[in-house]
């Protein structure tokens, strides 16, 4: 099969390799319906995660099973199934406790930008659709395996209830789908702060009401200024900046909740300034199996459409263009097409 | 009138002061029934925190109402109250959120060490019994205006509930408060971490379910070793360093919560450490307000009795040596009667 290789920063390559096997009892193995790239994929790209060696890429996907290890009894070959980029075998206490992404069997996907992939803990990771659903409907479900289970995760996290109001720092597509959470959610007022306006307008697709363009000190003045002076209920940090960390901290208002899903970099956050602040502060990788099963029925009832955030298609065989494309701003996020 | 003041690290000294007056039209003036010396009197004590200049000291109050300002309409002259060490109006958006210790008019107290205190914004600070409560309840009162309610708010901030595991960081008067509010949230195991023999026993009489005598890293493991190697529900730091502040992270459990409500002194909490962890962190200066009610009942029903923090009572004359008895950790918490 073919699969999408890193060797170093911005040297993505299209190599044949080979095919996934069954390694062990639990696993399956799936033919990509389609794949795509993520924001945090451009860590490595951009240098600022070493690579130290050539490896795979790619942790988003959906597709068909194509064999499953002897105790997978849950997903049959020939289903259409979507999982998570955290698998998880959905019966450890963290699974239970709804921590799926902390599950004590997790391994983190990292081979999906290819042809098939093997599925570590397939019982508890695949949720299988009724039927295959339309192809209309895949970016949506892609989405729904990582940024949509991130950006609702943002918002579960950070606390978003009806009335309320929330502040969505970034506008990748993590941030897009935090947008869609907020609103599902019920919360009233959804303030995207976003400079860039394709993303500006889909965030007001997908239900902001306000865009703040200002960032830093500036951007939490805005937002003080649009709250009555004392800050946002709920504030989703999607970008993992130390940047981006303060300023979500400080868009908070006393008691707020910050729900944070960018994998920090280089972020550290001051004791005394969270104490006086009373702020809640909850984040982690999604555990996306939790909302999988609502996610999907959201999706297939047209409830929710996040696959909007994909504004690049192509080939799997050009992911590197689609890396570029994302570096580069040109693209929100690319999706693959084996 | 006298009251306590610092001059210099280890040097508190009982003076005669200006009797205090109704400065503003929300103030009302007491006089103290008993006070006390707190935890965090100790920091500047200690010289970890500057005092640049002589003031006075003290924070916790019972007393009687002597003078209210024209604007005070909720206590009058003669009655018995109780208040917070951070005063509030209890009107303000925060404090309507649940807040008090953020109120947009929030003062903070530091003159209770003396025979008489005035409250500034006396109408939603305090809070007056129907009758004059018996003595024997006044330290059990006098620690619900700080200790005891910043108990409560640790085992809230760290999301106590039915059934749960939670762990106690600190064995100060703090701490073994929180055991109490443990205990009375419904927490099946509470685990007390100390290695004092006298706030052990205190510890087991208020609710504590094990003693772990550990601390650092070796603490964290033996709190994963009683927590099916997971950790627990919800921990709550009752100490402000960074030492405590990173056992308890690492003794909660992934998803689980901490609340810390030491003040930090030297904290900076890893971005990415807490990311990994999906640990909820909450803290601050506790809203005793929103407690207050609550806990004046508990007190007077008999339900709880965290009076039994103060091992040593004091005429007010003697505060040097009831703050040298707390350094030199000869007693838990000194009870001051005028």
């Amino acid at each position: 099969m073919r699969g999408a290789m890193i060797h170093a920063p911005r040297d993505i390559r299209f190599e044949t390799l080979d095919d996934p096997k069954i390694l062990a009892p639990t696993d399956a193995v799936i033919r990509t319906a389609v794949t795509c790239v993520c924001g945090s994929d451009l860590w490595p790209y951009r240098g600022l995660e070493p690579t130290d060696e050539p490896h795979p890429m790619g942790h988003e996907y959906v597709g068909f099973v194509e064999e499953v290890g002897s105790e997978v009894t849950a997903v049959k070959p020939g289903q259409f199934v979507i999982g998570s980029f955290a698998t998880s075998d959905n019966t450890c206490v963290n699974c239970r406790n709804g921590f799926q992404s902390n599950c004590l069997h997790r391994e983190f996907m990292s081979t999906c930008q290819a042809d098939y992939v093997r599925i570590p803990n397939a019982q508890g990771t695949l949720v299988a659709t009724d039927q295959v659903p339309g192809e209309e409907l895949w970016p949506s479900l892609l989405a729904v395996s990582d940024v949509m289970g991130t950006g609702w995760w943002a918002a579960d996290a950070a606390e978003v209830g009806p009335g309320s109001t929330a502040v969505v720092v970034g506008d990748g597509a993590v941030g897009l789908c935090a947008v869609i959470a907020a609103k599902e959610m019920g919360a009233e007022r959804i303030i995207a702060m976003s400079r860039h306006e394709t993303r500006q307008k889909l965030a007001r697709e997908f239900g902001a009401t306000d865009i703040v363009t200002e960032r830093g000190a500036e951007g939490v003045a805005r937002i003080r200024e649009l709250t009555g002076g004392i800050g946002a209920d709920s504030v989703l940090e999607c970008v993992g900046t130390e940047e981006a960390m303060h300023q979500a901290l400080r868009c908070a208002r006393p008691g707020g909740n910050v729900g944070f899903v960018g994998v920090p970099h280089g972020v550290a956050v001051d004791g005394q300034e969270l104490f006086f602040s009373h702020v809640g502060l909850r984040g982690g990788p999604a555990p996306v199996r939790r909302y999988l099963p609502d996610l999907v029925d959201r999706v297939l009832s047209g409830a929710i459409t996040p696959g909007k955030v994909f504004d690049l298609t192509l080939p799997l065989d050009q992911v590197a263009e689609g890396y570029a494309a994302m570096d580069e701003r040109r693209a929100i996020k690319t999706l693959l097409k084996p």
